[in-house]
């Protein structure tokens, strides 16, 4: 941030406003504290049957790998609502949505994920602009190392397990950076 | 928004970009787009025996009514570390957190929730900066009708319900704006 968004002054500063314990943008010109906060990607994990669908993607970044339709959340919408926006968008899926899924926190990306799991309602999906491919895939068929994100994977691996046990539960955890 | 952060022009416009479907901040000078997104809030129902843990809040809004210790999620953090820092800059409370407990939407305030149960460690709390008192209360002392968000008052139902069911499960849902 170069300059307040509230009064145009470039003397942006980034330190610790009082009775604060961590730096934060700081306005020079009209004493604006800017506060930046973590973001939040919703998405589902759409099944039909004993396959799962996948969306290859057609943008940056992982272009060309596999992932499971997901993005930002957006102001205005709850996060079921905007999974299933997210599967419409990527997939032009249909989804009925069994249960809140895995909530999954990327601290050095300050992102949170919440993803669903739910069955599609039909057969009628297909890549969206942002998917080049949109395919089901039995367990056998994941390519495994073609997936775009740590996350997928694990709520990939999730969902054949608790479907060997033949009960779903959420899961939860923290990815962090690779040391 | 208005003035762009990145260039200081006064030319911000609130349009939909090309290629996207809904309204955001739009810079004419730089042709910066401003996304602005829902924002986390972490926390925690903190038990000890049959007794809860509340905090009356000494800050606006709601001065003076009670509530869940719990705050904006944080840059760099996961959200049961912001559970846990909130716990502690509003009640000095140390907690051993079992499980996240409920996950809900605020989409007319742009907000999602993600509060933690958890066990006080200790009895050595007390009110931080952003609480006037902090106490603990068994079911039939909880001050329901003095309670600071609809929210907290919904966590609290489901936690005195599920202790008599003896079993503790995620609960998720919306709260919308009251018609």
């Amino acid at each position: 941030m170069k300059f307040c968004c509230h009064c145009g002054s470039a003397s942006v500063s980034f330190a610790i406003p009082e009775g604060d314990d961590r730096p934060r943008h700081l306005c020079g010109g009209c004493g604006a504290i800017h506060y930046v906060n973590p973001r939040v990607i919703v998405g589902v994990l759409p099944y039909l049957g004993e396959r799962v669908l996948l969306c290859k993607r057609a943008i940056e970044p992982r272009l060309g790998l596999w992932t499971l339709p997901a993005g930002f959340m957006e102001n205005g919408e709850t996060s079921e609502e905007g999974a299933l926006r997210e599967s419409w968008e990527e997939a032009r899926a249909s989804i009925r949505v069994d249960d809140l899924y895995t909530v999954y926190d990327i601290p050095h990306i300050n992102q949170v994920y919440l993803l669903y799991r739910g069955e599609l309602t039909d057969t009628n999906f297909g890549p969206g602009p942002e998917s080049l491919e949109v395919a089901l895939f039995r367990e056998e068929e994941i390519p495994w190392d073609e997936i775009a994100f740590p996350i997928m994977t694990k709520t990939l691996m999730h969902y054949f397990s608790d479907r060997k046990e033949g009960q779903y539960r959420l899961h939860r955890g923290a990815i962090t950076r690779k040391l």
